[in-house]
C-alpha cells in the first residue's frame, strides 16, 4: 500500500520536475548577455530584466546537479546553460572593495552592472554552491579552489569578523544566531565535501559547529524552534526572539538528518525529526485552511510581518523533503502521513496546470495571490 | 444635506481622535527611560520594547500639534509627554560619524542604544518635524535652529551629495526620484515655514523644486502617477518603473493642493486634484472588495510586493484628507462623494470598537490580518 502510494507520488513529482525544468529552459535564458532572467511571469514572459545573483547561482547549481545525478537531464543543452550562467556570475557578480575580495551583488542589470549589495552572506553562499557544482560537472579544478576560497571568506565573516559585510557596529545591535546562517553553512559543507576526503576533513569542525549552532534554536524547554537566538543560545527579547519560521525549521531538520545519518549519530537523528520536523509541522500547519504559515509568534501574538499568514511554495517543498527523508530512514507510518498531508495540499495548490511551473504565493485561504513564476525571491524550483 | 452629512463625519472623526489619543496616552509612555513604546498590541500591551525613531518623532509632533491647535488637547499631560519624547530623541536618536552630524538611528533599545540605521532620510525627516513643532510650543529658539540645521543636512543629502547616507555607489544603481522624497521635503518646508517669513524665504526655492520633482511622477501621457521615475522625469524600466502606490499619490495630492492654495496657483490646484487624487482613486480602489490597494503595477501585472493587495489604514487616511481638502475648496459634489466612499469603508473597517484606536492591516477582503495598534511602521494616528 505504502509502496503503491509512493510510486504515485514519485510519478507526479517526476512530471512536475520535467515541466518546471522545461519552463526555465524555455523562458529564462538570456541569449544576448548570458545568465538567466529571474523575473518571469505566469506565462513565461520576462517582466523585469534585473538578475538576482542568488537565483542565478541556484539555477546554475540546479542545472549542474540535475545533469550530474539524473540521467534524463544529462543533456548538452542543460550543461551549456549552466556554463553560461557560471560565466556570467564569475564575470559580474563581484563588487570589488579595497583590501579584500569584496562582496557579491544582490542584483545586477541585464548586462551585469551591480545594482544592490546586501549586508548578509546569502548571495555569496549561492555563488559557492554554483561554482562547486559547476566544477564537478566540468572537472574545472581552478573553479573548485575558487569556490573554497569564497567559502573561507564566508566562514571568516560569520565566525571571526563580520565587519567586511558592511554593517556599522551599533551598541544596541547585539550579535544574533540566525537559523539561516548555520543552516546555509552546513549545506555548503555538504556540497563541498561530497566525495572528497580532504575537503571533508578540512570542514569537519565547521560542520560540527553548524550543528551546535542550529541546535541552539531549540527553545522553551524543547517545545519550540525559534528563528533567532543570542550567540550563547538564549531567547532574545521582543518579536525577534519570538519569531518562528516553520519552513526554515523543517529545512534545518532535513539538513540535520542528513548530517546525522552520515555521522551515525542516532541521538541527532531523533532530534532532527522530533524537534525540527514535528514541532514546526504541528505549530505551523493552518488548521483552518491547510498549508504551512510563513511566520508565527511563539506566544501566539500577531507577527509584524505583513505576509505572515501567506502560504509560500518553499516551506511546503522543505516539508516534503524532510518527511520523505525521515520516513525513508525509519519507515514510521506517521511520517508518511505527514508527507501525504503536505503533498495533498502542495500538489492541489501550487502547480500551474496551464503554463507549467508553480505559483509561489497563496493567501492564507489558498488562492493565488502573486501569479509570477520567478521574482526577486523565487527562482527555478526550490 | 451636505452640511448635515459633514457634521456627522466631523463628530465621528472627533470621537475616534479622542479614543486614539487616549490609547497612546495610556499605553505608550515609558516612565522609566522616557520616550514612547511603539510596538503596542490590540489591547494596549507592549509586545516589543524597541523604539522606532521615526514613530517617536511623529508622536512628539502629533502631541505638540494637537496641543497647539486643538483646544481640548491643550493639556499639561500632553505637553509633558511631548517634551519627554523630545528629550529622548535629542539624547539618543543620533549615531555620530566622523566629520559630520551622523545619522538618526531607525530603531533604539528601550534605554536608547542604537540598533539599526537606515540608508534613507526618513528617520531624520520625522526628527525635524518633532523638533520644530516642539520648539513652537515651548518657544525654544535653540531647538528651532537645531531642526533647521538637520533640515539643511537632509537637503544636502538629497540635492548635493548622497554619500553621507552610507549607500555604496554602484554602477547599475542609477539615481531615482522616489515620490516619498520630494513629498516629505515639501511637508517639512510647510512645517518649518509656517508663520515665519524669513524661513519661508529661505526655503522658497526648495519648495518649488519639490513641487517640480513631484510633478515628474505624472507619467503615461498624464494617465498614471508612478512611484519612482528617473532624475530627469522618465519612466524607469521594470517593476520599479511600473510601481504605483495610490496612498502615496493621494498624500502628494493634498501636499500639492495646500501649496497651490498658498501660492494662488490655480493650474497646480487643478493638477493636484485631477492627477494626484482622481487617478490613484480610480485605479487604486478595489472594485470587488472596496478599499484602496497598497501597491499596483501600471500595466496590470502582479506587483512583487507580497502585501500588494492588503488594505492599510494610512492610504485611507490620506484619501480622506485629500478629498475633504479638495471639496472644501471647490464644493464640487463629486469630491464629497469620493470622500464619503472612502469614509464609509474606513470607519466600518479600521476602528477597534473594543479597545479603541485602529487596526492597521486588513486582507484584500477587509478582515483584520494584523491586530496590533502600533508596530515598526504604524504609530499614533497617521
Amino acid at each position: 500500500m505504502a509502496t503503491e502510494k509512493l510510486a504515485g507520488f514519485r510519478e507526479r513529482i517526476r512530471s512536475e520536475l520535467d515541466r518546471a525544468v522545461d519552463f526555465w529552459l524555455k523562458h529564462s535564458h538570456d541569449k544576448v548577455y548570458g545568465g538567466f532572467f529571474t523575473c518571469i511571469g505566469r506565462d513565461g514572459k520576462v517582466y523585469d530584466e534585473l538578475k538576482y545573483v542568488w537565483l542565478q547561482g541556484r539555477q546554475v547549481w540546479m542545472y549542474c546537479r540535475l545533469y550530474r545525478t539524473v540521467e534524463r537531464f544529462h543533456k548538452d543543452e542543460i550543461l551549456e546553460a549552466a556554463k553560461s550562467g557560471g560565466e556570467f556570475l564569475r564575470r559580474f557578480a563581484w563588487v570589488p572593495s579595497a583590501g579584500s575580495m569584496g562582496k557579491c551583488a544582490f542584483s545586477l542589470t541585464r548586462d551585469g552592472q551591480a545594482v544592490k549589495v546586501q549586508r548578509t552572506i546569502f548571495s555569496e553562499c549561492f555563488y559557492v554552491m554554483a561554482m562547486d557544482e559547476l566544477a564537478r560537472v566540468t572537472g574545472d579544478r581552478e573553479m573548485q579552489v575558487h569556490a573554497e576560497t569564497v567559502m573561507d571568506q564566508l566562514v571568516h565573516w560569520v565566525r571571526v569578523d563580520p565587519s567586511g559585510l558592511g554593517r556599522p557596529q551599533l551598541p544596541g545591535d547585539l550579535p544574533v544566531n540566525s537559523l539561516a546562517v548555520p543552516m546555509m553553512l552546513l549545506c555548503l559543507v555538504e556540497q563541498l565535501a561530497e566525495g572528497r576526503v580532504d575537503v571533508a576533513d578540512k570542514y569537519r569542525e565547521l560542520g560540527s559547529w553548524c550543528v551546535q549552532q542550529i541546535l541552539q534554536h531549540v527553545q522553551r524547554d524543547g517545545t519550540a524552534i525559534l528563528e533567532s537566538v543570542s550567540n550563547d543560545g538564549k531567547e532574545l527579547p521582543g518579536c525577534q526572539g519570538r519569531l518562528q519560521n516553520p519552513g526554515h525549521a523543517l529545512e534545518a531538520g532535513w539538513f540535520l538528518l542528513q548530517y546525522a545519518v552520515q555521522h551515525g549519530d542516532k541521538e541527532l537523528q531523533r532530534i532532527a525529526v522530533d524537534k525540527f520536523m514535528e514541532i514546526p509541522f504541528r505549530t505551523g500547519w493552518d488548521q483552518d485552511h491547510g498549508g504551512i504559515f510563513y511566520f508565527l509568534d511563539v506566544d501566539g501574538l500577531c507577527p509584524t510581518q505583513l505576509e505572515w499568514s501567506m502560504k509560500l511554495w518553499w516551506p511546503h517543498c522543505e516539508a516534503l523533503v524532510a518527511f520523505l527523508m525521515a520516513y525513508s530512514l525509519s519507515r514510521e507510518p506517521t511520517l508518511l502521513d505527514r508527507f501525504t498531508q503536505v503533498y495533498d495540499y502542495t500538489f492541489s495548490h501550487f502547480p500551474d496546470k496551464e503554463h507549467g511551473e508553480w505559483f509561489g504565493y497563496l493567501t492564507r485561504q489558498g488562492s493565488v495571490e502573486l501569479d509570477f513564476k520567478g521574482g526577486p525571491f523565487k527562482g527555478e524550483l526550490h
